[in-house]
């Protein structure tokens, strides 16, 4: 397949952490809770209407995403969804969550209060740690913008 | 594994629909939107913790019901969600959607007024129609309470 074409508003929302076979990983510019972003290469709009080979892929991508949130970053709860009511192109949340975050304990989606900014070295930090734990291959600082 | 139990909190909130192999189906009470609840039979809390052969039959239970809720009650659009902030132990969230429902385009939680009650007809109506479908084992008229 060609170079994925991501949706203006998820990349208005959010950094290019790097792609995948098939994807694309983004994470939310809010700091406030790490929230990652898979973007499968697929024109179905629906997690659950995926044919169950490409699903089962990429499911294991979240679940690596999952894995780093709880390992990594040290959390113990992760919120999974995929919604797209409002950006219908495919899209996945996987979200690590605690109870002393900003809006525990709402879903993020429309509670989420605006919160610090990552800076660049925390991104090319968690982009390393991704590439070595998860085989992100990792966008290059300018499309971190 | 022994008869599953489902915590009060969903309970109080769901009709309880019926079971598949190793989960439970519950319907929650407001139907303004056609909101299902998978509990699967787990000790784990997060949908991308469970091994992979047991989170594969899980989701094919979750889209076997997003099939019923797209073809049979002829919504275009379905939610699917693993939070479990307010109650830990996993439940799943498969929702059909559509446009003109009461709180578009916000996700439920949080956001759906109260809404309609469904009658028992309806509740028997379905459990027939997923019983055929998906292999659902209906619980007794009962448990709808």
């Amino acid at each position: 397949m060609g170079e994925q074409v991501i949706p203006e508003q998820l990349l208005a929302d959010c950094h290019l952490l790097g792609r995948f076979q098939a994807s694309t990983v983004l994470l939310h510019r809010n700091a406030a809770v790490p929230w990652f972003i898979l973007v499968p290469q697929t024109p179905l709009c629906d997690f659950l209407d995926l044919p169950d080979a490409v699903r089962e892929e990429v499911v294991c991508q979240c679940v690596s995403i999952s894995a780093f949130i709880k390992q990594e970053l040290g959390f113990d709860k992760v919120n999974f969804a995929g919604l797209g009511n409002v950006v219908p192109a495919m899209h996945l949340h996987i979200i690590g969550r605690r109870p002393q975050d900003a809006c525990w304990p709402q879903p993020v989606w429309g509670n989420l209060p605006e919160g610090a900014s990552y800076s660049a070295e925390k991104l090319r930090d968690w982009q390393t740690r991704l590439a070595r734990r998860t085989g992100l291959q990792p966008a290059s600082p300018a499309d971190h913008e």
